[in-house]
């Protein structure tokens, strides 16, 4: 049997509650494993380093780089953000799915190395339940809200280039859409063709 | 909303338990409108007209056929088998899903004309499990069974035409399976995208 592990790219705008929702499904769902982003920016109140993000220094991530350590990295609102390599191609490797809650640049850039990666867009409710989401973080001068909600717009119409999209109007349903994506993903022909054959 | 229902379409070999686990999915989902297949074959002991099949004449049948009044049909085991169309047409316009469980000739019918159709293959656990169902349903003569497993393993290679491919093993897990297709293919982008951008 071929036991490769799925690759679970979670993604969208700020706002929309991917945050949320892969908090949830990583609570149910203790056999995924969720890569850990690096990123230059500081860490937000409660932040946990290695939990929430590698806090490392402009240099370092800059060195990550060049080693060609990262699978996507993205400068976003002037700090880097960016996806160790090594922990994800390991995991994979071992048959462990590896769920990646990434920004939209990060995705698109993954997705040209992981064709068969799972692509799940997570969509705000409306676009008024957006600007509330992004004030009520309040972590965020006035001039970043604009700027967040600005590019949550424009990041939206890039969701004709993942293959799931996800409306978070209800977090338990949103949550178990992505189970059910990922259940749903395991059984494609595509990907167990070669067991089948083995079987049979 | 575009509130086009979805056209599931569960198939594979005799013996594989397609009928079980179709019967299933309907018990726990009741919004699933089932499309009850006509047929020229003899009723089986139990069998009831208009809900396992509709009991035709092959005269009929063939009117049918020459009406274009079928989405698919295909002759087996020297008896007709096939989807009225209205059924189907008119439940998936009113927004409703219909499930039909067909076999792997007739679902390759209906793939040409729906491919936007969810195609689920059902696989039995191994080749010796398959033939036990076989001999076990106990309707079949000895020269039919050795005719059905024949012509099942041949059909176990066009899986690869299909979308995805679920082992009934487990009955509980392969309902629970096509289950979160269906969840799953209501999120996929290519369906949903006119939604999204009527709402952004």
């Amino acid at each position: 049997m071929d036991k490769k592990g799925l690759l679970i790219v979670v993604s969208g705008p700020s706002g929309a509650g991917k945050g949320t929702i892969c908090k949830n499904l990583l609570k149910s769902n203790k056999q995924i494993k969720i890569s850990v982003s690096a990123t230059t920016r500081d860490p937000r109140k409660g932040e946990v380093e290695g939990e929430n993000y590698y806090f490392i220094s402009k240099e370092q991530f800059e060195d990550m780089i060049k080693q060609d350590a990262l699978l996507e990295y993205a400068s976003v609102y002037d700090n880097y953000y960016g996806t160790p390599k090594k922990y994800v191609l390991e995991n994979l490797e071992n048959g462990n799915d590896v769920l990646l809650e990434i920004d939209i640049a990060g995705a698109l850039q993954v997705k040209e190395k992981f064709a068969d990666g799972v692509f799940i867009f997570i969509l705000p409710p409306s676009l008024e339940e957006l600007k509330k989401r992004i004030v009520t973080r309040g972590t965020e001068s006035q001039k970043d809200i604009e700027k967040r909600y600005g590019c949550a717009i424009e990041e939206i119409e890039q969701v004709i280039k993942y293959d799931y999209a996800i409306f978070n109007d209800d977090l338990q349903r949103a949550t178990k859409d992505v189970e059910a994506i990922i259940t749903a993903e395991k059984c494609r022909v595509s990907r167990i063709h070669k067991n089948i054959k083995s079987i049979f």
